[in-house]
């Protein structure tokens, strides 16, 4: 008898389990509910199609519906939210403009992703206060500054005739949070002629980078004429008062924070997100203490052939071996294809995360992997010693180039490497040179070894020694 | 007393091992004989010199003669040839213009470099032929660009006048070898005019690197007007007949290959470079099976106390552990650094290479590490499988991006990473990726590993699965 194998949600984690197990086992019967109707969207790409450099949000599309049904013969029900999980018949209950439906499973996978974080903010739910987090969300930001580049703006409607310059139109705009969102949705507002002001509770920017690329990054923005206020939390949207017949609140008006009030036209909210757990929950599955869904190495909860990945489960470290929740697409995708050949027949972990992260401001980019924080490190049993330095791109003599500039943490103990922060101008390689530090973590390796690693060199890509080799050159220096 | 460290050659492996034995030691006495009159210079940076990129000779200097002198207390002799060892009285002897001098020693280095390898073609003496191992061959290179672009070709010396545009006066050259060299003077020749006819003995460019990385490279050099020569043999080298009251040559006319002449002004030789072992085979030390100096694992040779490093000595292979030559500027420095540590007192192995290499050609970028060629992988042991992908180097909705193409080879047994070939347009990262599986490659780890990997992912920079992952991924469905 045919296996039948459920999947919750249909975007990173859901389509890859779905799609592996059909393409390793074709008699497996794969059932996908998703309540929107979009799936296996790239939702990293929202900032840029906001941007206007991405035309179309079916570009974001990897794969879509039709190809998924057709092609991978994927049981792809759209417009269905899943309501209820029964572990003991091993039934879902799904919903839909049609009515409901029951459908069995042997193996089920929740992959319900996670939401925004709406922090409690007076006056968050006015008009012109925006989150990025679905498709549906990056539409009406996109065309809310389609309105605004023609003049159209919320507070002054008849703005439009009398604007003849881009920067006349669109007029100030406040964003909350200074994450990834933040910071990409700051560079594609300003390229649209908005005036950013950006709000960040904490002391700095990127919190889970070092210090030293937290300061890159805001000195970078303040460049690009972003305002950056730091330690200034946000307090209330403020807004004129609503019309009596109005439902709904009035448009925002203005950002009250600890020590600022400034005047916006539009509010973009990033302040992160939480894994969606109800559904899981409600069927006696357990949460971890990250709070998203407790699974083990090939990501199975603890009730048996339920499985979940992405944005709504827990990850294990691959510094500390502990749960960790890091919502990102490449752990959603990974685990979601380890599960989907696991259903298939083959017992597949899907590694652990390093919670490593890459982003680009305006012309700076970034990347952060495992452990930075010194707390979280003497929690892990560590003894975390960091060393800050800045090294050339390229060859000091070769044309063009910039500043490396990487942190790098490591036991003092054992010497091994726990984690490190790097940025650079965009282009002059931050990112793709923390591939070397990942290989290191991956590796259990020490900062002895890593400064000994044989990384690619020539004029035109580093100087001799890579940043990141003089990083662990300076740090094996201070721990000998 | 005071101990004496004797460096012989003032490049890469002699400067870092003096720089490094002296600021660890202090009290040490640092004696360095260099031949020449530079020191410390980026070979590696010649051809962006001649290309004109680099204006000056001296940019290429990291740190001055006088600095070594005066900041770092190093006793540097430039101008001194030593000419012979004596381990068992622990002496060298140097000459120079103003005679001999014998210098005891502690600990000796010798770091006396690689020479230009030139291949037995008839003519090949002859004006207008051109090597690029130092800097007075990128001097005289310069000179010579420079003339051509005044029109003063060596053929037409007259023809300046008449030239009104660049690609008037500067004529066809020949480069002999498809590698580094070959290929980064191929880009410095075409950016001053000339047309470029590159000859391969072998049936592909850069044959360290993979097919696929060969053939993406020698397809874009057509596409930059460059005429590829493959399994072509350069057999001669022909001109006009010498005046009999000359003594040199008559200037070079002719390419002569197996089934090629081709007119031409000049000719670069590129063909490889060798070891300069006489010294140290005249003092008894050993060579190793490349026909490089032998060491162990502190670099240091057959006879205590005597070390050698950079372009003359071997490395240990990071996969096989078996002896390699593998002459390049970031082995140099880390062994010359090693060894200046352990005189210093503090005994410290320079680590492993991968023979991890990287090159710049016109617009494309290329890397390579580890073991790709399947016989060499045999014959340490591996039973060899290799996968080739194509990806693109940033997500598909992206503006801008390329290609990457990932060659991976693995061990099919333990699924262990043996080696790896990128290549992408200059920009998208084919270099620094290959950071990641040089981690890989340290770690040991198995593609399953690999594939696993938590390497940066945004939109900018990659697809949610690098190119790395991808071909992983790959690799590791075909072991499984």
């Amino acid at each position: 008898m045919t296996d039948i194998f459920v999947v919750v949600g249909g975007d990173a984690a859901g389509m890859s389990a779905a799609s592996k197990a059909k393409r390793d086992d074709p008699d497996l019967e794969v059932v996908v509910f998703e309540k929107g109707e979009w799936v296996s969207y790239g939702a990293c790409g929202l900032p840029y199609y906001v941007k206007g450099e991405i035309q179309s949000l079916e570009a974001l599309v990897s794969v879509t519906p039709e190809e998924f049904r057709e092609e991978r013969d994927i049981d792809l029900r759209t417009g269905h939210e899943v309501v209820a999980i029964d572990p003991d018949e091993r039934t879902v209950t799904a919903e839909s403009e049609s009515g409901s439906v029951v459908q069995s499973y042997d193996h089920l996978l929740l992959a319900t992703g996670a939401e925004a974080v709406v922090p409690p903010i007076d006056g968050i739910d006015r008009e012109g206060v925006y989150t990025l987090g679905s498709m549906s969300d990056g539409k009406e930001l996109r065309e809310y500054v389609a309105r605004a580049r023609e003049g159209e703006s919320l507070q002054q409607p008849d703005r439009g005739p009398a604007c003849r310059y881009l920067e006349d139109c669109t007029g100030p705009v406040g964003i909350v949070g200074g994450g990834y969102i933040g910071l990409e949705m700051a560079e594609a507002l300003a390229a649209n002629g908005f005036e950013v002001h950006l709000f960040q509770r904490g002391d700095r920017v990127l919190t889970g980078f070092s210090e030293a690329t937290s300061e890159a990054v805001a000195d970078h923005l303040r460049e690009q004429d972003v305002v950056v206020y730091l330690e200034s939390e946000v307090v209330a949207l403020e807004g004129g008062e609503a019309d009596e017949d109005e439902e709904k609140d009035s448009a925002v008006e203005t950002v009250v924070a600890a020590d600022e009030r400034v005047d916006v036209e539009m509010v973009l909210v990033g302040t992160g997100v939480r894994p969606r757990t109800d559904l899981a929950e409600a069927a006696g599955i357990d949460l971890g203490p990250t709070g998203a869904v407790a699974t083990d190495a090939y990501r199975e909860t603890n009730v048996p052939d339920v499985y979940a990945a992405g944005d709504c489960a827990e990850a294990t470290h691959t510094v500390t071996g502990d749960p960790v929740y890091v919502p990102l697409a490449l752990t959603a995708n990974r685990h979601g294809r380890a599960i989907g050949q696991t259903v298939a027949g083959q017992l597949t972990e899907g590694g652990a995360v390093a919670g490593t992260a890459a982003v680009k401001a305006f012309e700076v980019e970034a990347a952060r992997t495992g452990i930075l924080d010194h707390d979280d490190a003497r929690e892990a049993g560590f003894e975390p010693v960091t060393e800050t330095i800045d090294a050339k791109s390229r060859a000091g003599y070769y044309p063009k180039g910039g500043t490396v500039t990487v942190t790098l943490t490591a036991d003092r103990d054992s010497g091994r490497v726990l984690g490190a922060s790097l940025v650079s101008e965009y282009g002059e390689g931050a990112v793709h040179r923390s591939h070397a530090i990942v290989g290191a973590l991956e590796a259990e390796a020490t900062v002895f070894e890593l400064e000994n690693y044989d990384l690619a060199y020539a004029p035109p890509f580093n100087t001799t020694w890579d940043p990141v080799l003089v990083a662990a050159k300076v740090l094996a220096g201070k721990l000998r």
